[in-house]
């Protein structure tokens, strides 16, 4: 075997709760050493939530985010952790950090501090809506960037308030685009000798997801302004979520050359052959009307899976929208490793999602641990820095360095 | 200044649509030489779509995904066009595909065909649902990826059929991971010599968005089972989009400590001493009843922009739910350069999202411009594979080769 994908890189991680973690928990699957840095007393705020097993204080959140990173747990407010935070940035590549804009300035580790410890540091500041522009102080949270993205404005139907995605769709995505951002800035380190100031923010994440919505106002001067339109697409048809029998629902794409497949499919010639129906602007003209006809075919089956293999014997792209109790024993989500079973030693065994990336080379996950708080104190100390156990020993006495088996 | 952060990089791209092309858009943004093969006579299908402007066959969409990019137009299924196809191999360090699984291969361009060619080579497979697993060969687009991931079933109200957001927040998202898993693999091909075959799927993208889903249910074993659950989220409260005045929108998170701030910007001192609602669990309980205290409160302001003003000065995270066209002219937005303006030759100049990632070293964006079918068929293959004047007029004539100015 070779050595993981990102070995001999060196990350020294302040980042907490999801976008920022989610950043150094991509680059630690492949390999890279992610220096952990929470703040004392307390930790990465997840510490304190998804607390599933009545016998430990383990957070499952907390866990899922943070597998393999080394923790250290400092007081950066005292003046000898700053100092320690500050000896650590000799030592790594890249420093992660996801405060509000500003405040790791305020830290005393802003870029132009980092820049005179180490001069080709790379800081990758990661925050809602960016660390410039007339809003970038104001608090930010996923659903905040998403509703200024206008994200938010295109779920839900047109007369009713719009719904948000009960999950972190733009935290995720955004720690995505931020370790994409590290690996730019470390090829061009690495031949450049420069380090840079990364800014990554869910608002220009979600802003670039509109494939199609900027665009058509632009594009049509305003004529066209897309809003919410319900469970369907209004650019091609049918497109959408289609209510089945039983209260379940089928996602269907049956546009362009899919529509006569699914006519054969719902045994409609006639369908297939009407002049008024064959293109997408034509359908979509009478979009209600397609719907109707496609879910009354749907609802005939009492079972839909019954209707789902008779799409698919047929090649239309379709699937059943699963839950998430569902998705999570689906035999392709579970022999693909989507959902994965980890084993942590104070939580237990229970289920994360899958590592998204996969690579021929290394076709298994690394074995992977969540640390405690500052369970690496003493390494970190010790084996990179330097310390005597003597001075580790004072500066745990004096506040500086904690530790807590959580 | 410095050569573009990604120079020297050369990158062979036979994607299509919106997942692929958001990979190599990504690269190119950041100085990769993107060399797009399309398929004779067409071209990329979204050449077809978004044509706005009345004197002109120019697709926006192409042009928002393929600006910078090199385009060769060639007939794949004639013998010499893909010899071509294969010679180009020899000249790059990646190749980007997201046909259906399988497909490629049977074009002659997988994996071990590609190795054959150049030993190093990395091919970076983009798909809906994944290379591997039952469902694998599965015709997929987004929304199939969405549902199958257990996130649409998240979105919309318990007793209805969910929504699907009206724009490409996976197939984007999972471009972005495709270029992460490029250079991850081009970082390892310059240590070890070894090239890879990277499989990014939707699926696995959107999955790991779970930041709370998957774990609760597993956690709990089953007792809490996510659910879509309207506008507000179901594990911490108030936290969600509240209808003001005038059928205007405000997303508000003010969960945790905020809670405090908010009743002072509601003048609600009682609401913030009063006991049973002094914790996130607390509020969850009485959640229709904080919703709708904060709801009356916004909607005794006549224009919602006051309500905000108010939440700001008491540093309440919210935002007002802004439409698609709003978005286009908030003066962030504008000022951060998240909505930039680009001039096309064939389309005008129109509005386009902003690059997501930025980089202190390199400010300013790049002057890209997207090619016209074919326009790089005699640079490339003159320039790179070294054909005659001659050579590409026959293969042009044989309709190897095409070229078309839309």
């Amino acid at each position: 075997m070779y050595e993981p994908m990102l070995a001999g890189l060196r990350i020294l991680d302040f980042s907490r709760a999801l976008a920022g973690p989610t950043c150094t928990r991509m680059l630690v699957e492949m390999g890279a050493e992610i220096i952990k840095v929470e703040a004392a007393p307390g930790g990465d705020l997840t510490r304190h939530t998804a607390k599933f097993r009545d016998n430990s204080d383990r957070s499952f959140y907390y866990v899922q985010q943070n597998r393999g990173k080394k923790s250290v747990c400092l007081d950066v407010r005292k003046p000898e952790g700053l100092a320690l935070a500050h000896e650590l940035v000799k030592h790594v590549d890249v420093v992660v950090e996801n405060f509000k804009p500003g405040v790791i300035a305020e830290m005393g580790m802003g870029f132009e501090a980092l820049k005179a410890i180490k001069p080709d540091i790379i800081l990758c500041s990661i925050s809602a809506l960016g660390q410039s522009g007339p809003l970038a102080g104001k608090p930010g949270y996923d659903y905040i960037a998403q509703a200024y993205a206008g994200v938010t404005s295109m779920i839900g139907d047109p007369d009713q308030p719009p719904y948000v995605p009960l999950l972190g769709l733009g935290d995720v995505s955004t720690g995505v685009h931020g370790a994409l951002a590290i690996l730019a800035a470390l090829r061009h380190r690495d031949r450049t000798g420069r380090g840079q100031h990364l800014d990554v923010g869910l608002l220009d994440v979600y802003y670039h997801c509109h494939e199609m919505n900027v665009i058509t106002h632009s594009g049509t001067q305003g004529r066209v302004s897309p809003q919410r339109a319900g469970r369907h697409l209004t650019y091609m048809c049918p497109a959408g979520v289609f209510r089945a029998s039983g209260g379940r629902d089928i996602t269907i794409m049956a546009f362009l050359h899919h529509w006569k497949d699914l006519c054969a499919a719902m045994q409609r010639p006639d369908l297939a052959a009407d002049p008024t129906l064959d293109s997408d602007p034509k359908r979509l003209e009478r979009r209600a009307e397609v719907i109707a006809i496609i879910e009354t075919w749907l609802q005939g089956f009492a079972d839909p899976a019954e209707a789902i293999a008779i799409l698919e014997a047929h090649n239309v792209p379709c699937a059943p929208v699963l839950s998430v109790a569902e998705s999570m024993v689906e035999p392709h989500l579970v022999q693909r490793g989507t959902i994965r079973t980890i084993d942590d030693p104070l939580a237990g065994s229970f289920e994360v999602p899958g590592f998204p990336l996969r690579f021929s080379d290394f076709p298994e996950p690394l074995p992977l641990t969540a640390p405690t708080l500052g369970q690496h104190n003493d390494d970190v100390l010790t084996g990179l820095l330097g310390k005597s156990e003597e001075d580790v020993a004072r500066l745990r006495a004096a506040g500086v360095l904690l530790e807590r088996n959580v």
